[in-house]
């Protein structure tokens, strides 16, 4: 009974089976007919035109973002808790060719206007210091807490006052969404968001992520450097066809409710006491001893601990519902 | 009935049923137990201890590869037509941070001890002038030519004395190995390549291809560039999966002699005069009009011209045994 | 009367005669009598063969320091306010091709084995994050504190035990030698240092800093990357020259002894209640309220405001005797 | 005798003494009252406005101005004997963070409008290659021959076509239009240049470089460069003090006329039969067996060998007269 990452879930039968109908003769690399319809399919769902592309992972989409916003010489703001600062080996770093992360405050892995002013009153302008150019935030947050459409649109505001870029991380932009039950524009272009990594891998994909630039003129030159950065599949129908397929019927959003349903029902064992953290998403950061830590890992649950004292567990599109119980039920019991 | 790329095929039925089945709750990334078996499997094909991995695409796998052998200072010495000279948006110099392509000729994209020799002689010994530190070949060629064991062991001797790392580029090396009917060992380790970027995507496969490491020391730093660049996928299962049930049953070989028995049609049909190169792959280089091109387009083929008066033909694992008749038959009415 | 930084003061007598005399034809970049002299001049100096390089720089001298100790993939451990993190651009960045800068704490900017343990135990020892690969410290600090022998020994021990290179950003370390008064070898290499960016600029020089390898093994690359940088100067000789100059009867020691003691006397007629920090090189933060301040600069004083209620006095080789004086009496007088 | 380089000459009388009159307490960097003169001193010299900037090399010059103008994922057309290409061991690579150099051909290092036309034409407009975005030209070549203000504006008509910048490496500008006796103007922003380094160092200077903008927006972004690259020297007055000096009375057209007339002796000593190719600035490539360059050498003069059975003469702004009679002598009693 796994609960250490949706990472390690299966693929979801409307992916499995797109995959499988993608096959058959068609142009190479993203010129085939799923590839070209990525656009058109995302910008229906924001509601606005869109340029967007697939990249086989989260990684990619944010390293290829970041350099779509942030020229070597120049500095991006982020959580201290960020993916793109802990997770990825210094993806960013090597995409921008070396562009300087800096780390913000927040509880929860998430941002605000005040900390991110905070930060951008210690840089000097001069050319002694790398300049800021881009803010990237996760939505939802590494800690499982989620932006509003007003908390992103505030931010959106101090990234136009200040001229950065804004980014946001969605590994879990699903999940996010599914939260709010907003549009989906509302969490981004609306907010004043410029590119978005929509993960699709944690919630039910194999192996395709999307990138959608809002400012559709940053897609140009990305092109080239996904190329570049061998991400271009020879194969390409087959990225697309997972991500159509989730777009299809609301898919990703169906996952994500259910991955988010069995976080809330371990939250729910668990108790306000319990919990770290308030439960937004799929992420329940639970506080126990080592010794109730063990004796849940005795019942077979699988799980990181996270820090001293405190374990974290997280739930996906396909958690089994016996095994969700058993373990809301452990926790409760503990 | 399109010949214009072995990139275009189909996924073969032992990789999409490898997918399938790769399906359920594993570990992420690469802790999975089919990424697991990834290097046994190919030190047992190789007949030696190897290290391999799983990238996405042929421009990955080379350009990680060319950086474990080439410094930021340093030059790659290649053909003039090589892939990584022509086909991959600079890559190689993204992965290397800027090594230089020092461009060697000969005719088919292939190289002899002769040509490198002759470039080499070209670079200054001193620090103004970035110094060789490795070779990259690519076998089958980029026109089909195929590299023997012993035309390899030349040039890995040439490597050896002048201290370059050897790598080979075999997006079709499956192609290669089929031709010639040799132990795999014989056009790699044995004649001294230190890595090759093993193609399973133009043979079959849907989105992996493999690195392996005859000198397996290269691969430590090279986790950490993959997953740097965002080739580290969450799922990786499915990646390992694809390559080991084609290695399984020797179904690669199968694909490729597939592949390469449709070319022999084809330049059978063609007869001598009219191959631009010898055909030992599958790859058809032909002499056509750009009246003849246009004949054979409009009865419903499909291929790139390949400069003026040529035409490319590329032939697959699933080439349509009708439509190579068929094809055969049209450049024999020429 | 400027106090605001010692990159603002004059060229010493003997770098200036040196340059004159060193007109005349000879070799170009680093192969004429002078610069071919700097290593064996050096090796003198430390009492141990080392390599020693000209750059025009600190910021140049300290990233290539860094790049030949710390890969792309990997992390440099130094303190929050080190200059290299906060001053140079990015230069550590672009130089190591996106190495991270991982930020450690500690007063005056000073870092103790305590500090860097519990920076590095927060490192994940897999390949998500970038891996520590070298450790830099400035001496004398960016805020004027001194490392001792111990101190950078200490320091040396930890680097060996999680083999880590080990730079030190000398910009002013003659200012750290002369006040403890130890044998340069003490500082360096017997400490465990591998680079050391020896600087002249601040010290009187004009243009000319070392970098010094005590791992001899380790200059043979950074001088294919200071020519990739453009630092390898024709006419070098004009570079060794102020080097060596100042070397000979050590000037350096001479000078940074002069700028020490006009510290010093500022130090004293502050009175330890004004002073942020204890004095122990050329640099002195003093407490003083912005109308404090505005009176000094009445009286013709220029100096940095550096945080609220702090200044930065900033002695020299050359500072007025006069000059010091009255600013003595000022600050006395406040 | 030296013949060798004129990176070896002495520096020019003027020159040193602008060196020592610089110094004096100033502010630190770019920011003395002689370096905030210089764009104003260059915008005077080209009649228009332009932003210059010193540096410490040619070859930081030549990679600031090429990272000014090409991405990444861009190229870079130039002859294939261009010093960016041969000499600078991969410095724009480096700076460029590994743009391609596409190499073109002309005798004499000499680009044409058709031999660029020619190469631009193998470049396919998809991301599968790095699109060319600069070129770059020397004049004076690296063969001694100069570009009229008519054979620039050629390139400079196919660049604005073709959506290129235009960069000339002027290493030896100052010879070229000492050689064609035009207005600077007419070799550079009126012939459609957007960037020029403009040598001082081989021409008399010591250290310092002139980097000039004719697109003016284009120096931003360099500023960050040059700082993150170690050229923002801490005395930056000392490489004004130099510029200026040569600047003031064209020194700097003198100085390179004094180098000319030298090569023109030693050319029509030679003939027409022994010249290579023809002298137009202060490079003299003559034809000579193994026996006489051992000859001449016998006799006191140093030189290097180019290529088989040719030999390179160059003079400088303070060629020995007499010594350039004896070689004149020794060349024509050969």
């Amino acid at each position: 009974m796994r609960f250490f990452s949706d990472n390690a879930a299966a693929v979801c039968p409307e992916a499995m089976a797109a995959i499988a109908t993608a096959d058959g003769l068609d142009t190479a690399y993203d010129g085939d007919r799923l590839s070209r319809r990525l656009s058109e399919a995302f910008s229906e769902l924001f509601g606005t035109e869109v340029a967007a592309l697939w990249v086989a992972t989260g990684t990619a989409a944010n390293s290829l973002a970041l350099a779509a916003l942030c020229p070597p010489h120049g500095a991006i703001v982020c959580h201290r808790d960020a993916h793109i600062q802990n997770d990825e080996c210094g993806a960013p770093e090597f995409y921008t060719h070396g562009a300087k992360l800096l780390l913000a405050e927040g509880p929860g892995a998430k941002l605000t206007p005040e900390a991110v002013t905070a930060l951008l009153a210690t840089v000097r302008d001069d050319v002694h210091q790398v300049q800021p150019a881009a803010l990237s935030i996760t939505n939802a947050t590494e800690y499982g807490l989620v932006y509003t459409p007003e908390e992103t649109a505030a931010l959106g505001e101090l990234c136009k006052a200040k001229g950065l870029g804004f980014h946001v991380d969605g590994a879990r932009f699903a999940n996010a969404a599914a939260r709010i039950g907003c549009h989906p524009a509302d969490l981004t272009w609306k907010a004043g968001v410029d590119a978005l990594s929509f993960g699709f891998v944690k919630n039910g994909g194999m192996s395709a992520e999307a990138l959608v630039f809002f400012r559709t003129e940053l897609a140009a030159a990305t092109l080239y450097r996904r190329k570049r950065a061998g991400h271009l599949l020879s194969k390409g129908r087959y990225m697309a066809a997972q991500i159509l397929a989730m777009l299809d019927g609301d898919v990703w959003l169906r996952n994500a409710r259910a991955a988010n349903d069995a976080a809330a029902r371990l939250a729910a064992a668990a108790g306000a006491d319990r919990l770290v953290l308030p439960v937004e998403a799929n992420e329940v950061f639970v506080r126990v001893s080592p010794g109730e830590a063990a004796a849940l890992r005795a019942q077979g649950f699988d799980f990181y601990d996270w820090g001293p004292g405190e374990a974290r567990l997280v739930t996906s599109w396909d958690s089994d519902g016996a095994a969700v119980d058993r373990l809301a039920a452990a926790i409760a019991a503990l």
